[in-house]
Order: structure tokens, then C-alpha cells, then sequence
């Protein structure tokens, strides 16, 4: 181990310029203009598995953009961790907000700041150099590895879950590791157990065939944006922030006293946090802490509202028709399409007789993904975090959602370990992304450690 | 009165012929590209009165439009009639909807096609008529009349008040009449007596300083859209309807029990209605009509609702803030100030201390009206139209709002008679408007019977 360490240590200026050049390529997703830059990062990629060492390196076509692979399967009897990244980036708009130029990667005050650095190709990265560290120094892992990095991540992987279903065989592992995550703090480690689902949907209120004057109608009919109202305040309560959906919470696995301790450890104050975001003070479902509220519990939220005049000064119209997007996140083990349907249902059964209703279901649903406390994997990664941090890690549950998480663990059948260095601070998806370069050195040598506590813990 | 009658029908084709002249002129009171019509229909407005017979003609300059000023005095110890009139349209657009010229007079199947012939060019025409029949055959009128025609009448008058105020001694009289309202139908006259008041307001609910992510922040803040849902469904009950701003009702003057009797001989059926509007069904406050709901009772209504994610699409977002446009429709005695003040500290005291709430007033407020239905002035207008219409006249009260008349009421202390002879299918405000030609005849002739039994009344 302590050749992996050294070569790591002494060979991360290299690994910083090219970085560089991975960080170079504006490979976002979104953009169809973007479509040749997808396809020179891919061939990076490509390259960099190769050079680390990979056997059976190659790109897998999709419709969208290829899927990367490489794999060593050189440790006989040893466990195999499926190794998960994606090379695609986010958009950069607004660009005058930068401070530097956003895929030019600048380093300043021990930060690398670009897009893609912490949101996923500098993470990804460090798969590639610890891979490429243990096959230089020992000629072998201490464990299987199999590495697919996805070009769609930022688009919600569209074509991924057919990827993993066509290609299971070649996907057999015995867990996925996957560094796309945060830590609390840089004296703070932690590791992601938990993210949650989601499932989102529209309603449609109608009332009327077309708007009408509020003086002439107003009083004989129902306005839809009163009965919107109505049906929202139908589905949680005000007081205690339960959802009031007949069903909703059947499915939730609870939190165990064991997971509640853990969260509570968690450095928190919530006068902080709410001072942070600008709120007036925190609020939600009653008989739980903030952490617990965020992260574990299934939340209600109307993410959208709309009807009638939305525009300056005075318009006296009766709305035909009032819109609302909701969504609810979801935790382990709720049905995203169950309670798309209970939500109906509910929402049907409230509707008085005076409008017309409509829910539409939208496609990017997803299961929430948790992974036990005391799963093999978790152990390691502690173990591993303990060596490097010096510090037990905190546990942690991520509000929001990795829709592709819950899927390999449903469609391979394993756990997945969320292993990420990004900070609280890395303005994923916003302008000056950056990663903090110790967190890139402490998730080189985490890594390494984690791959053979895994190995031991396995045998 | 014959001779009067007689010339009002002989001269109808040269009436028609100066009609379309007034009509050509495109006054359009919110285009400042206009602003040279409005002169020039002033004017024209000037030499009717001139040509009528009327004495002290004159323009009283405003900040925007002039007023146009006339009157006959020589009914000795007879009571004295205002007449109000606007020389204004609304604008035209959208022009690809008009199957006629907007402002070329187009006579089809006995209607008159042109912005303004019903709102309202065409029925103060009458009015200048009617003086003129008078002055020309017995060179006298059977009251002293004063007439007041504004040019700002669609863009909320907002000059008027303070003129009412500045000439209070010139506007002196006995009774307000007022042609710009509708009847029932050709063979249903009616006669306007009530007119809502209006108090428009905007609450904005604030939350976070700025949107957030809703997996990240979602269920440990309040969600400003679901406050704001709140808030609304405390303003009314969703049952009865009735609005739970405490003290609103509470200067509400209550139907009397002959008004209701009045407003129940209105031909109407709840199903049609309904229908005609594309409304699954009525709805509104319980214990009453749909006539009494919409004309004679105050309500309480959403104009426009708006916050987070309005666009296509999904997006997580916990939005920041949460905006809502509502006005409630006032009765006599109501008073807008208070009914705004009574809004604000209701909202206030049932605003959770999770987020901020903020209350803004809007200007274009304004007091009911409401004519006794045994005033002298209703006396006079229903024996008018008994003797053209040979049928009693139906009460009707409009839930729309012309600030002006209660206005007019408050400033002079006199009652206004809205004598209106337009029909629901004028298409007001909208393409193709028109007037009945058979309307704008009996309105002459009813006009001129008004005047005449107005005078016998107060003798």
C-alpha cells in the first residue's frame, strides 16, 4: 500500500495537468452543439482507462452518447466493485457571473476552479489514477474492478437503464462505488448513505372554457385558482407538515434509532441554517430534526404555480384554468409510480364537482436509494475515510436524487457506496465550480484504502 | 311630445350618416399615438352640442383629455338632469378578428359594426339627438339639462374626480343620467340600478431570499406557494363560499326583500348559463342566486397566482416567493379602504411566522353604487320604457364596476339613472363590436319620455 501512496502523492502534478485537459473539453450534455466535444471526451476516457492499465477497454454506443468501459479482473477469488462515473458536464450559463474561464482550469488559494471539477470528471478521475497507481506499483488490485463512465448524467441518463439491463452480465459486481457526492466538510468527512426519490406531476384545474370578466362571473362560478388552493392545502397539513395523501407514507421504511443517532451527530444548528438560505426561521414535518426532515423523510412541495394575470398592474379576469407542478421526494421503500397514484387518486377524491381536474405524470421519476449502515462497503469506506481524515466520518442522507443510484442497486442487485469529495461550497451546477485540491489528494489515498479494506472485509 | 317623436324618427338616416362621422374618428384613449383623434372628437364632440341647441358650450381642458361641457337652462323651477357620457374606445387589436373595418360604420342585418357605436359614441349620440329634437321642435326641454361628455372613460377616468371636485356648482342637479350600460334583450328592457365597487389587491409570501434546490431544501423550510395556497383558502370557505375576512360583511346593505322579487323576475337558467361559459356548474356564495351572486353580493376572487417553475417542463425548485392578484367586488354601503385594510389584517393575523408576508393596494378601487328602485328618476325611466317597449322593465344589477357613477353619487349627492340600451352580444371591449339599430331608436324615443316624465315626476 505504501507504493500506491507514494506514487499517488508524487505523481499528482501530472495528475492536475491532465486533469486539465479532461476539464478542457466542453462536454455538456444539454447543448446539441456540443455533440463533437461528447465524442472527444469519450476517446479521453477511453485513453485514460487504457493508460491506467484496464483490460477490455471500449466505448458502448447508446442513443445518446457512448458509455465508457474498462475492466481488470485479475484477483481471483476477490470481491469486484463496480467502479460509476460520468464525463458529461453541466451548462455554464450565465457566463459573466465566472470568474475565470470555465473550462480553462485555474487553480487559486489550493482550489481547482472549472466546470466538471468536482461535478463529475475530477471525481471520476480519481478512479482512473488509483486504478492506474496499483496496476504501475503492484502490478495488480486488491480487488476486480469494473469501470463505466456515462456521457448523460447531467441530461438524467436517459438511456443508461437500458444500457444496464442489456449489458447485467458484464455489470456483475459485488458493489458500485461512486464518487459524485459531498462531504459535510474538509475536517468533516462523511459518506452518503441515503438519496432520495422523486416523483413529479401537474395539475390542472379548469373551471371555464375561456378567462372571463371578474365582475360579470365573479360569484356564479368556481375561480380554479381558489380550488387549486383548496386541493393543495388538501395534501399537507398546515400545522404539522404531514402529508395528508391516503397511503403516503406506508411504504417508508423508518428510520432506525441506530440511523437517528448517527444524523444527529451531524454538526447542525438550524438558527445557522436557516440564516444561510435567508429563511424567516425552519419548518416541516413535525416529530423530526431538520437533518432528518431534508434528508430522510418524504417531503410535499409545490414547485410551480400559475393562473390568470401574472403580469403588472391590474387585471380583473376569472381564470379559465390554474396550474401547479408538485413534487414529492421520496425515501426507501415508496413506489415513485404508487404514489403518483395515490396522489391522483387523492387529489380526484377532493375535487369538488364545480371544476374539471387533470394530473399528468412527468417521466424523470425515480427510487430513493439507501444502503445500510453496516454493509460491507460501508465498512471499508469508513475504515478507509478513519486512515486519511484521521476521523470517524459522519452519515449522511442527500435530499436530493440520483435517479441512476436506485437503479443499479435495483437492477444489479447491490449496494452502492457513495464515496464523493466535493465540499459543501463546489457551486455544482452554478458558475466557479471548483474542487478543493486537498480533497482530490485525500480521495486518491481514501480510494486506495477503500479498495483494500474491501478486499480484506470480503474475504 | 309627438312633434319631438316625429322628428326623432325622421331624421334617423341624417342620425346615422353623423353617427358614423363620430365613429371614424379613432379615439382610443390608451394609445398615445391617438392623442390628435382625442382633440379632434372633442371637438366634434363640441359642435353636437352646439348644433343641439345647448348654451355655454365649452372644453375643460385636463391632464389628459378635455372634458366637453353643455347645458340648457330655461326649464324654470323644472329639476335639473346630468348627463354623462364618454367620447373614448377601447383599443381594436387583435384586427385580424374584426370582420368589418373597426372604424368605419358597416351596417349588416340591422346592426351598427364599429368600435364605440355601443361603448359609448353611440348611445351619448342619442342623448345629443334627443336635446336636439327638443330645441328644434318646441324650443324648450321638459327639464334644464347639463351634459358632460369625457374622453377617458377606458382608461379609468383618472382626470374626473378632481374636475367633479373643481366644479361642483357647475355639475349641480337633480339626477344623474347615464347611458352606457346594457338591457336583457330587445324584448326584455331593463333598467341598471347597482354596479359593484372594487378593492384589488397583491400578496407576496417570501420564504428564502432566493429559489433553492428542492431535494436539498425541500421539507426543511415552509414552501411560499403552499403558505400562499393557505392564506387564499382562509380568505373564503370552500363550501359556502362565504369570505372569512372578519367584518366584511359587516357594511354590506342587505337585499331587500322587493329587490329580490325584482331580481327573481329575471329570465334565467342556472344550466344555460353554465353552459355558455363552459362552467361544469354555478358555484358561489350559499343562500343565493346566481343573479344575486353576481350582481348584488360582494365576492372574493383570485385574478392571478404565480410562483417557481411556470415553464414547460421540470424543474426542482423550492421557489423564494409566491405572488397572488385578488379582488373582491364591493356592495353599497361597502368601503374599498376598509375592505382593504380588513384583507391586510387578516392576512397578516393567519400568516404562519415561517415566512414574510407582504400586502399592496392597488389604485383602481372604487365605492358600489346602488339607486333606490323607488327614486324618483327609476320612476321616471320605467314609465319610458313601459310606453316604447309596452312591457314593465326588469331590475338588474351588473357585478361590473364603473367607479365614476358611485363618484358621481358621492361628490354631487344625487342618484344616477343608468338608462342603457345596449345588448350582452355588443361585443364590448372586443371585436366587432356593435349596436342594434332597433335599440338606438327606441333609446331616442325612451330618452326623450324620460325627460318629459322626469319633469312630471318633480313637479
Amino acid at each position: 500500500m505504501k507504493e500506491v501512496v507514494d506514487y499517488l502523492k508524487s505523481n499528482q502534478d501530472r495528475f492536475l495537468e491532465e486533469l486539465a485537459d479532461f476539464i478542457k473539453i466542453p462536454s455538456i450534455s444539454a447543448h446539441v452543439e456540443n455533440r463533437k466535444d461528447m465524442v472527444k471526451t469519450a476517446k479521453f476516457v477511453e485513453k485514460q482507462l487504457r493508460a491506467a492499465g484496464l483490460k477490455n477497454v471500449k466505448q458502448y454506443p447508446t442513443k445518446g452518447n457512448p458509455v465508457v468501459y474498462g475492466e481488470w479482473m485479475g484477483a481471483k477469488g476477490a470481491p469486484t466493485v463496480l467502479v460509476y462515473g460520468h464525463y458529461d458536464v453541466q451548462p455554464v450559463e450565465p457566463l459573466e457571473k465566472w470568474k475565470t474561464e470555465p473550462f480553462t482550469m485555474t487553480i487559486k488559494g489550493g482550489k481547482m476552479f472549472a466546470r466538471g471539477t468536482a461535478d463529475d470528471k475530477g471525481q471520476a478521475f480519481i478512479h482512473f489514477k488509483v486504478i492506474e497507481a496499483y496496476l504501475k506499483t503492484y502490478k495488480k488490485l486488491p480487488v476486480n474492478v469494473k469501470v463505466i463512465i456515462e456521457g448523460e448524467e447531467e441530461i438524467g441518463s436517459p438511456n443508461l437503464v437500458e444500457f444496464i439491463k442489456k449489458h447485467r452480465a458484464l455489470l456483475k459486481c459485488d458493489t458500485i462505488l461512486i464518487s459524485d457526492t459531498n462531504m459535510l466538510g474538509k475536517t468533516k468527512p462523511s459518506i452518503t448513505y441515503g438519496l432520495r426519490g422523486l416523483t413529479y406531476l401537474e395539475v390542472t384545474v379548469t373551471s371555464l372554457s375561456g378567462d372571463q370578466h371578474s365582475g360579470t362571473y365573479g360569484g356564479g362560478v368556481a375561480n380554479p385558482a381558489q380550488v387549486l388552493a383548496e386541493l393543495l392545502v388538501g395534501c399537507k397539513d398546515p400545522k404539522t407538515s404531514k402529508i395528508k395523501i391516503p397511503g403516503f407514507y406506508e411504504d417508508v421504511v423508518p428510520l432506525s434509532r441506530k440511523e437517528r443517532a448517527e444524523l444527529a451527530k451531524i454538526p447542525h444548528d438550524d438558527m445557522m441554517y436557516a440564516k444561510g438560505i435567508g429563511a424567516v426561521n425552519t419548518f416541516g414535518e413535525k416529530g423530526y430534526s431538520t437533518i432528518e426532515r431534508t434528508g430522510a423523510r418524504p417531503t410535499f412541495e409545490i414547485n410551480g404555480i400559475w393562473s390568470g394575470h401574472t403580469g403588472a398592474g391590474v387585471k380583473t379576469v376569472l381564470p379559465a384554468t390554474a396550474h401547479a407542478k408538485v413534487s414529492m421526494r421520496l425515501v426507501a421503500n415508496q413506489d415513485p409510480d404508487k404514489i403518483a397514484k395515490l396522489f391522483k387518486d387523492h387529489i380526484k377524491s377532493i375535487t369538488p364537482d364545480t371544476v374539471k381536474v387533470d394530473v399528468k405524470l412527468y417521466e424523470n421519476n425515480g427510487y430513493a436509494a439507501l444502503t445500510p449502515l453496516d454493509a460491507d462497503g460501508m465498512k471499508a469506506a469508513s475504515v478507509a475515510i478513519k486512515k486519511v481524515y484521521k476521523k470517524e466520518p459522519f452519515f449522511t442522507r442527500e435530499g436530493g436524487s440520483i435517479p441512476v443510484v436506485a437503479d443499479f442497486q435495483h437492477l444489479l442487485g447491490v449496494e452502492a457506496i457513495l464515496l464523493g469529495f466535493g465540499l459543501p461550497d463546489d457551486n455544482l451546477h452554478a458558475p466557479n465550480e471548483k474542487m478543493d485540491i486537498s480533497q482530490f489528494k485525500n480521495g486518491l489515498i481514501t480510494t486506495a484504502h477503500f479498495l483494500e479494506e474491501y478486499a480484506k472485509i470480503k474475504k
